[in-house]
């Protein structure tokens, strides 16, 4: 459907809105409306936190996680483990690791995974930096810590055969039945690792 | 779920955009996400068009719908009837009605319709200014084009009410059947005012 806008001014709010992923024009007016009753102030504090976060927020030196300064909180706490690495795709998953609070290692943010289909290869994404890491001495193991899609385990290869002259564990999470899924419904190939993937009954 | 933000800024930035409605913390999050891949100008574009868009745009001082100028394209159009006049309760209801290109008058913007329940009284929305303009003289027709809520048919008689004493034709714009729609399955009430508000077969 063509709109008739009163305004340029909204016209563009819009379009701009209407960029975002999963924001149509219909979503975008409505959201640019709402914007247009709320005060002076809070809508230039929407503004301005979208434009300071884009020119300001910086990437971790060490791990690529995105940081207000050139070393992560994660990296700069030395309460936690620094020869552990948990390798992550990008910093949503560095969050969902962080909600865990099961690891009190450091991260390594990759940025991407490899995927020929997408044009995107080992040089693409954050690889060499982690074998630096790793080549610098204290580092005892590597996480691999991926999606388990072909594009994850294409990637955990390609790492495996550029760790595995160093001297480190190198682990990759365990693949298994969800917690709270029921057994008849999971699918054979989890089932299987479920199975071969096994733990002691009493370990947790 | 708690998030642990890795940055200060991204999380301020993900606080604002969550304030929009309908948009959670998550959906917050990817879009942010999504911006810090945007090259810097873009982002800069999408902030600045928000802020000038709400510190810039105004409202028409005739008919109160929002505009660049003082007086809206609409109402300074001269090519349209400026002696009908049809009243509406939102920016997006007349901008719903010109896309239909049905109408070539000139419309009045409530701002709302009176809600008690929502502490919404006549003096809330534009009638007063709706009044001033009948009243100036050169308006042959008033048309309430009001959703048909208990609120809408509130409004539509208080409307009515305010002008009974001018010289005026008043209308209300047509309640029947869908364009479309199956009898069948056509509520009775609707189906009801169809019947009613019947027209001549040849008529269009």
């Amino acid at each position: 459907m063509e709109h008739h806008y009163p305004s340029r001014l909204l016209e563009k709010a819009v379009g701009e809105f209407a960029k975002l992923p999963g924001v149509g024009r219909k979503t975008a007016l409505r959201l640019v409306l709402h914007l247009l009753r709320q005060d002076v102030e809070s809508v230039n504090a929407f503004a301005g936190s979208i434009s300071k976060m884009r020119n300001e927020v910086k990437h971790c030196s060490k791990c690529h996680n995105i940081s207000d300064t050139d070393i992560c909180p994660i990296c700069a706490d030395m309460r936690r483990d620094s020869t552990v690495i948990c390798v992550v795709e990008n910093i949503q998953d560095v969050m969902a690791v962080e909600n865990t609070q099961q690891f009190d290692g450091l991260y390594h943010v990759l940025g991407g995974v490899i995927s020929p289909m997408d044009g995107i290869g080992p040089g693409d994404i954050e690889i060499e930096s982690l074998v630096n890491r790793v080549s610098e001495g204290n580092i005892k193991e590597v996480i691999l810590a991926l999606s388990s899609t072909m594009e994850g385990d294409t990637t955990n290869f390609y790492i495996y055969r550029k760790l595995s002259s160093f001297n480190i564990e190198l682990s990759v999470i365990a693949r298994g039945i969800s917690v709270g899924d029921e057994l008849e419904y999971t699918d054979e190939v989890t089932l299987g690792r479920s199975i071969s993937n096994r733990t002691p009954f009493d370990k947790k």
